[in-house]
């Protein structure tokens, strides 16, 4: 190949495919197997488009939707990490840090640049934008847990204290979306999926 | 919920969770397993934003991965038919259309009309974002063909005309994307991964 930005850009390309075998412990809403990372920020791309309407604060949905397509793919190295064990989470963002070295790295510098801030942006929480992608990350999953009668959270043992702390930063992005996730909390708890 | 537009809008983000078990006949680039279509959006989505700048035609890129994140819905009612057949292909548009009524109609409507149009619009290449979104969709299967020595095409006996009469529209879209495909496919051929 004579263009070796179009290379760098295909063997990027290449390298992300890998995503699609990095599975995380949320379960199918079937329930029949778990969820991998490249279906879940698919998932999460279509979530933006339609519920960016509840957004408290201005944001360009592009933006959004760009930074949920590539916020996982540092766990290409870095494995997904499960965000209710203890130790493993702590050094998560040195290892997550590492691979946005390497991964992004194989872009052309500009991209490279580009994907590196919105992923950081992400991570941090520092405009509209990151904290509504945010949001959409915890309130994804909380739906597969509720669609599967708590299956994950019965697993690892979670309890509903658990998952309103880890959860109540949707706030910071949507009050609505915060009431929603509220109510599928409360029916969970009420329908034996969470314990108290 | 007391909101009925959240409603219809969590109801199709639930819908659309099969669209993570519509398995196509790529083979994943590590050779496992089959790839389904949610994930095949995804990295159809990231395609788009690294390689836009290729277009011969001014485009919005924005829409463009709205499109792509999309354009498989219809296939958790019609199924994911392969390009290469013959009779199922005849229909594939028929089922394709009753799916979508169904599927975007869950959604409000000012939603569903926007889902419904971009869908269209993809599937006619009536503009330059859908024959740049519908290139990007060729593209991605070529490579995942190139990178397990043609393990599909060879499973279905997938001739090299066959492969250019498909793949051709790509130059519809970007001069320098079909000439990285055509480098692609004589290499299938010179390598054996794809026979004459």
């Amino acid at each position: 190949m004579q263009n070796n930005r179009l290379k760098q850009q295909i063997e990027f390309i290449i390298e992300i495919d890998k995503l699609k075998q990095v599975f995380r412990q949320s379960i199918l809403m079937d329930g029949t197997r778990r969820e991998n990372d490249a279906e879940h920020s698919w998932h999460l791309a279509i979530m933006g488009i339609l519920l960016g309407e509840y957004s408290q604060e201005d944001l360009d949905l592009w933006r959004v939707v760009k930074m949920l397509l590539i916020h996982d793919i540092v766990e290409i190295d870095a494995g997904d990490t499960y965000c209710y064990e203890g130790t493993p989470y702590a050094d998560k963002l040195e290892r997550e840090k590492k691979a946005a070295d390497r991964l992004f790295n194989i872009l052309p510098p500009d991209q490279k640049e580009d994907f590196q801030r919105l992923w950081e942006e992400f991570e941090k929480r520092s405009t509209p934008e990151a904290r509504f992608a945010a949001a959409l990350d915890r309130l994804q999953p909380l739906l597969h847990n509720y669609k599967t009668k708590g299956e994950s959270w019965k697993k690892h043992g979670v309890t509903s204290d658990q998952v309103i702390e880890r959860n109540k930063s949707i706030l910071e992005a949507s009050k609505t979306l915060w009431d929603f996730a509220e109510t599928i909390i409360n029916d969970s708890i009420k329908k034996g999926y969470l314990p108290v």
